[in-house]
């Protein structure tokens, strides 16, 4: 019998605020297609946020769709979009990106970040006009393994690509979880002056589904729309989504939810160095990827659900453990438990 | 001050026992990317109201993202699909379907339906490859006009589709409507015996989101999944979906609903009727388009929300009016009190 | 046995000057892809035959390719190019605009020509973002059918689209034809002047291949040699098609050559005419469409190669026939004849 | 003054021979988009060639519209191609194949060869659905660096295909220069059996334009033709691609000067060696790539042409010297006596 799953941040349902929140509004008559009242309040909220009023804010219902829709918004059909290897979009969106017609550039990333040289050797293309044109970086923040961006990290990489006329996306799908990391000093007006456009994500941080795109550019506002709705990306009832983001953006409750899920993470990570194991990388977001025995893996697995996401020797492996805003503080504790006890036998 | 908005059927949130199960379920761990229990339920339930349990069941966010994904996983690069002229397709969807990179062939129809008459022409090309394959019918049920087919219509036009080897596609959107209608002689088994697949619409019936794409021909299951993801159609917590299906065709939720829909349509006709005026097409689904005097029109507007379709003479105009699970009777009795009484004025 | 073909202009070789041109050129050695001194020499020619040193001018292969190359790399995803329904980018190059992402909205031309009259009704779109974006205009001079466009005509067309942030592109595969008919009182220079993109078909006129794309307007010049290549449209050889249009270009010779198919369709059409017979078209370019009895068609059709195009009645067809620079006199005269013999026999 | 141009293989016009049979076929009116009598011929030669008579073969413009072409009729949308880093369709199609859809998995190949060993690590995909399906393995023969297959390494990798449902598609560019290398040891006829699509290079192989796809595999054959027409891929004249192939074929004359250029190619290799210097890729085929001393290339440079591929060291590079069916030997003769002088000097 599996007693909690770690496997992703997306087992449960949403925050209950947000439910009382559809309950609460249910029957009141809306707009459709994002004019509502809810997405206003939420658009409002997440502008005063930022800071920034002159940002656009549009809510999507997932992060491929956010994805493809964003970059094909950007991209003419001769340029393309630079990613690190493990990027969400080089990997595990079924090619959604060449889908639009443009080429994904993989950089290969150790950390799962980008930087400027890493992104330089692509740059460099001969001859002209008979290799496509770099002209988005995009970097995840969290990235795919657990890493977040520092603000003199992001501000290098945000210059770098303003000198080379590139934009930078942030897919920030598990962006609440990066800001509230204890390694994090960024802020989220600083990623929207950092970035070109990025994206806060919903599904992963208490919400049933949406991902809030902010475009801080000005050249790429224009139209956006259209691009939503040639994807199917605008949902005709665009209530559910700003109901939702309305709620997370009352008082920081989408921050005060990822850091119980980073505070969770790190209770596991302690008690996994205190045993002496290291980890494939260094995270102190809600994704962790501790390196255990084997043995000690396989007893585990019969109780707690989580990836294994790759052999390290022919001993021990790397696993994947993901906590939410969901997770129940006693069942981290359970688990910390089974590991030491799990430990001391082998 | 606007006492109801008829505008559209996606005006509120969803039926009451949705949020009820939303909130019972919400912190039970499931499966990501619709293996979840709810899902699974909400499919078996869909295929046994069917009565065949060798159908594919895959449930999407929204319309326009449903179509251009099943249209995309059908069609070869010079394939063709053809539509009327007043499909969804064909109109207000910012060009989805082209997007995906297949014509769209629109066939002019009075009433929004297609017939094999009207889509014989499309068939003889020359000469040959210099032009696009027709190869989807795709029809919408019911028509974005209002109009329902019979059994017969869809009979024929279905034997007409295997002879010519083509895919007939129903836009069910408004599905649940449709097989309420006065009219209708159409089960939702036929529909799936006389189509190759088509799709049952939850936001319009009662759901906050979420479309049912059912796939009876054999030849049109494989891979639906990748062609899923790839379209960013394929909604990490798939639950929010599943949850939502399996309540609507709890005790033929759905259909109940359509019902109270097209009665107030009904009761609206009735009396539009017996006020002398006539409508632009005939409905008994809960679309429909009175054509009313535009001082009438004038009047109601302050007070009711519809559309303003088009006009019909210098004096005349037709409306758009829907009704929904949500609309209240009184509301319904209001109008029709209001329009009485406007009528007698003119 | 048939005594010649009237099928289309692309039944022969090239003019013998190009083949003198390829020969002496043979084997001097040149740079590819577009930069030899042919191609330069071929581009300098016709800029100053336009009399406009500011445009850009670029030689592709065939005009399917150049249609679609030229609308992709203008038209944004959501963007659609507006053409008549006898359009050849709306029927006979099997959905290639459509598979690069993009609609055509058909619009029905008795003539083959698009008037304000004709756009202004696919320009009123409803809602916005709903639908696509009308943003290029498309037409073909002289047209599929065989008509011509007068200065009056194409300067209120320039001017309506130029007042509604319209792209004019001229599809001119026979666009040498359409300046030397009887009718015409465009320049090549009038041409350049009241269009965005145009482009000079070689391929039906005198040439083995190609298609000389002729930029004027600013914003569409950046980047095109991008999109040539991204879609296979730039030749390694390029030097075949410059000397080509060097050749074409000198003295005139493509006008010539136009102006001897011409004249040999009009002896046809004088001829038809004569007999008392009509025409589908009224056309003065070297594509004609006269309307026959059937039974004088049967007979025809046993010495020449023509279309049969469109029943009229049930004793009537309309053909095509075609002339071009390579249409001997003598067997016009000989058809000519034919005609009349076969005409008196009935 | 530059005495010869090694830059590649594309510098002059075609082998006398084709200029001939354009010049006495010329008037010879034929039916068009290849259906005439040169094309038959050509196609006929090409099959009795390979000595399978049951193959499709398409004689297209160019390399890059071929490669895009013969992908995109083959894949689905969610489906990728595997290449190596250097494969043509990964570097130098400007984006040409993601512009139809698809993601191109890009392998790390140090001799420009995919090999089993390479191809299985993208095999194996995780988790179902999210990552694309890789559908065929493209190669090049000879490669982009001047390698070539040898019979062995073609049929293990053409077992492995057939073993994962994988297609297997040589670009043959180069193909003649291939076959002719000195450690070749595959015929065309194995060529054909051992693929499922190859195409057969004219453009760098003594023709001015064209490539002929040969398709072997029966389930890839239907509709090609739709395809063709869509890319823009079927030239109005087909003439002109039927009678280059039909001359080329005469007498095996594409292989003859193929050999030619290789002999001289080789010819260069011997002097290098002679000299003492190695070269950056192992190549008998017309493309070869000497290390020198930058000061020897720079003195070269004066007086021939060829391309700097990249730096070796702080003292040496390699360059890239490309021979074909028009090099001259006295030219070849002229640059090793040139080389040796120069390398004298230092």
């Amino acid at each position: 019998m599996i007693i909690h799953s770690f496997t992703n941040d997306y087992s449960e349902g949403c925050h209950p605020s947000i439910l009382q929140a559809l309950n609460q509004s249910n029957l009141v008559q809306q707009t459709g297609y994002g004019d509502d009242i809810y997405t206003l309040n939420a658009v409002e909220a997440i502008k005063s946020k930022i800071g920034d009023n002159s940002v656009d804010v549009h809510l999507i219902s997932g992060g491929t769709l956010t994805n493809l829709l964003v970059l094909a918004s950007i991209l003419k059909p001769f340029e393309s979009v630079i990613a690190a290897h493990t990027g969400h979009i080089s990997t595990h969106e079924t090619g959604a990106i060449e889908a639009t017609g443009h080429k994904i550039e993989e950089v290969i990333s150790p950390d799962g970040k980008l930087t400027c040289e890493l992104i330089k050797p692509v740059l460099n293309k001969f001859p002209e006009y008979h290799t496509v044109k770099p002209r988005v970086v995009y970097i995840s923040n969290s990235t795919e393994i657990g890493t977040v961006y520092t603000k003199q990290e992001l501000t290098t990489l945000s210059n770098f690509c303003k000198e080379n006329n590139l934009i930078l996306f942030m897919d920030g799908a598990r962006l609440p979880s990066a800001l509230m990391a204890a390694s994090n000093d960024l802020t989220l007006s600083d990623v929207a002056c950092l970035t070109d456009v990025f994206y806060i994500g919903g599904t992963k941080s208490g919400a049933l589904l949406g991902e809030a795109v902010v475009i801080t550019n000005d050249t790429l506002k224009k139209d956006f729309k259209y691009h939503q709705k040639q994807r199917g990306a605008m949902m005709a009832k665009g209530r559910v989504l700003g109901i939702q983001f309305e709620q997370l953006f009352k008082d920081d409750l989408i921050f005060e939810l990822a850091n119980h899920a980073n505070n969770l993470a790190a209770k596991i990570t302690d008690a996994v160095k205190e045993l002496g194991y290291s980890f494939l990388t260094e995270s102190d977001s809600n994704q962790i990827f501790p390196i255990l025995p084997n043995k000690v893996i396989d007893t585990l697995t019969l109780k707690y659900g989580f990836y294994v996401w790759e052999p390290v020797d022919a001993d021990n492996s790397a696993i994947r453990m993901v906590t939410s805003w969901a997770t129940p503080e006693e069942k981290v504790d359970m688990f910390i438990h089974d590991l030491k006890e799990t430990c001391k036998l082998w």
